[in-house]
């Protein structure tokens, strides 16, 4: 029950796409991350994938379209989806999802 | 796949203590509300709640002790844990949760 402030939690994050685990909620895990340039091309067969950006531009590509993030933005990417966030600078959000994502089979880019 | 702006949504929010769903994700349902004044004491046997102050001033008071939420502040309300949030003046907050909780039985005060 100790809270946490999500924008000092950001600020402590020095691996672009790596996420770290702020918060646990009926099964959710709620992570900060930041992100610069372009990940792959992936999809999450086992869960959802919620964004909500706190820094930045990030365009979410699905194979159909793509959605424009910037502050105060949610976006939920379903399970199943295929698509490739790329951050435009540097970009800070919050991810939640059921775990870690961040792997190169999450479409985290080579270091 | 629709984005959603937090910070638009909880402008539209015109009565205390009542969530708005605007997202959903892993059985998880994401809300926005305001909240002035006082709740009831209370608590949810069947979730976790979170909140995510985005203005303003709230005070989660637990049996216990009491936690005071600013801007970007995240804090998890375990469930069954009693709790009682007060609003000093408008504070405005995602909450998520598996449900709306904004019920007599969730805290919400009488109108």
């Amino acid at each position: 029950m100790d809270k946490v402030n999500i924008r000092r939690a950001l600020d402590s994050v020095t691996e672009y796409w790596s996420q770290e685990v702020v918060g646990l909620a009926n099964g959710s895990m709620y992570k900060v991350a930041k992100g610069k340039g372009e990940t792959h091309w992936h999809k999450h067969d086992d869960q959802d994938e919620l964004f909500i950006l706190y820094d930045g531009h990030m365009t979410v590509h699905f194979r159909d379209r793509a959605v424009e993030l910037r502050r105060d933005d949610m976006l939920v990417v379903p399970k199943g989806v295929e698509h490739k966030p790329v951050a435009h600078g540097e970009a800070a959000f919050l991810i939640v999802g059921l775990n870690i994502t961040s792997t190169p089979e999450g479409g985290k880019p080579e270091g």
